[in-house]
């Protein structure tokens, strides 16, 4: 196993040639400014290990590791434009920047460009598993956005609908790219079973430590305002738990007539609810299920490591 | 070969099996609204009755056929949103009938589902070409249209810039339904060259037929207004060469201030450079193209007819 600095260095070699100017520029000058607004880069670099711990050389993976981070940008710029959002990673959003037209027409790019990736240089006896794979999980996280969209105007969506949502939303994605690091590896089904479940709890967790992490960061290592998420009503698992189990009626009241404290008033139920230690309960759970699905595999001493590390660095990040 | 009429019946019944409900309706009942608008199923006729000429049945290329389909109305939903259009073939777009965000995401949905069903049934022997096709067509269509958009605001657009814009935003795709037909009946490469050849010239003595319509079609036959192209300055090639030839300045005042007879006026400046007779003189020219470029290939007679009619039809076409 290498270290996730040479992993993300191996990832961002090829995403700055998959970046490269072509004609119309109007088209893919969207698609570069998208590619080079950074981010973690976590799911190819999840790949990329996945094939090392499965035994081949993380080169073999490239194209697919690039497929589906140029894949992630995809779905957060058409969100975006969704959303109405103006901002991402500190810079305007593609809408904003260019326009709406260019948004969707260089996000249906990189989404064929994603596919195409996702082929090039893939043995063709692993071709129609691996895109089978890749298709799935993109419906699998439109149906998650068409519910996160749904969820807006509804009452009465409960903690198991949520989690469904944001496993479809977010995890699935996490999980494919840890199966397809396998798959392209050419592990057996089981192996590759296993590094999805990996990848698909550590999925819930991050996401439940963002959601967490909204509401009881500290501001200066958030890196954004505390309580954004509470001011803007968003229904994440600290909300639907809290409106399921408080009988005050504060929630409400701060829904419809907000006062200048409702993020403290709201922040208060929760405390009174102790949803911060039990949210923080369910990821350390998540984290440990995430562990816990490599344990059968026969994959080295490093690479194990590499893996439980990075699960328990989503129980402790603080950003 | 099979009529017309067979083939077309084939694929609307696989495009309903595609346009079954499904969870979340929100997102999938767009989609089915979308397949249900009819349209003339021209791509996957092309498709189904290359693969009848390549020599095997159409039945093995069906969810080919249903992919090209999906596809080339995943584009035409994500341009209505793009163009503000309100109307396609009689009923609202989806944009409007939905909402922005539904015709987006669920365009993004369409566009998975058309590369899942070219996937779907395609012998792994046949699946990288077959990709590789699918998807380099896609991103010249993107281009296509991103020529198309920025071309608006030029005025000195040239008539070899608008060929190569039709070519790509829509002739490659009907190049690419006759190549895969034929792709998906184990044909050799030039045979598949050659009928990629006959669609592409056919999509372009179309494209130019629906120019051609919109100014001099008959009302009552074409079904909407004449003179559309001209009252909203469409830069088509009756008004590029216009432009280019004509010195009376008529073009250029009807645009800046219209007067009430615009559309008899423009028409007049066509008619002085004898443009409907020229265009249709393209259009046999791109008509004969098309046919010839099936001449080397080893089809049936009846394939060869089939073919023929089909492309003879771009030309008599009045609707």
């Amino acid at each position: 196993m290498r270290e996730y600095a040479a992993y993300l260095s191996l990832i961002e070699n090829r995403l700055k040639e998959c970046a490269s100017p072509k004609d119309p520029d109007s088209l893919y000058l969207p698609i570069r400014y998208t590619l080079e607004g950074g981010g973690k880069r976590l799911r190819p670099i999840l790949l990329l290990a996945a094939c090392d711990a499965a035994g081949a050389p993380a080169e073999n993976a490239i194209n697919q590791a690039a497929a589906i981070e140029m894949f992630h940008n995809f779905t957060l710029l058409h969100d975006d434009v969704m959303d109405r959002a103006d901002m991402r990673r500190g810079r305007a959003t593609v809408h904003v920047r260019f326009d709406e037209r260019r948004a969707i027409l260089s996000g249906d790019t990189m989404l064929t460009l994603a596919t195409s990736l996702l082929a090039d240089g893939c043995p063709s006896a692993l071709l129609p598993d691996a895109l089978a794979l890749f298709n799935a999980t993109a419906i699998q996280i439109y149906e998650g956005q068409q519910y996160d969209l749904d969820f807006e105007s509804r009452d009465d969506v409960t903690v198991d609908e949520y989690l469904m949502m944001i496993r479809l939303k977010t995890s699935v994605l996490l999980g494919a790219a840890c199966a397809l690091g396998a798959l392209m590896a050419g592990a057996t089904r089981d192996i590759i079973k296993a590094f999805y479940r990996y990848g698909e709890r550590l999925g819930l967790a991050f996401q439940l430590q963002d959601d967490l992490l909204d509401t009881y960061g500290d501001p200066i290592v958030f890196g954004k305002e505390i309580g954004g998420d509470i001011l803007n009503d968003k229904k994440t698992w600290l909300r639907i738990t809290a409106m399921a189990e408080d009988t005050s009626g504060v929630i409400d009241a701060e829904t419809t007539a907000p006062s200048p404290d409702k993020i403290e008033r709201v922040k208060a139920v929760y405390d009174r609810l102790d949803l911060a230690a039990r949210c923080r309960s369910l990821i350390d759970r998540y984290t440990d299920e995430a562990i816990e699905a490599l344990a059968s595999t026969p994959i080295s001493r490093s690479a194990r490591d590499f893996f439980s590390e990075l699960a328990l660095s989503a129980r402790t990040r603080n950003h």
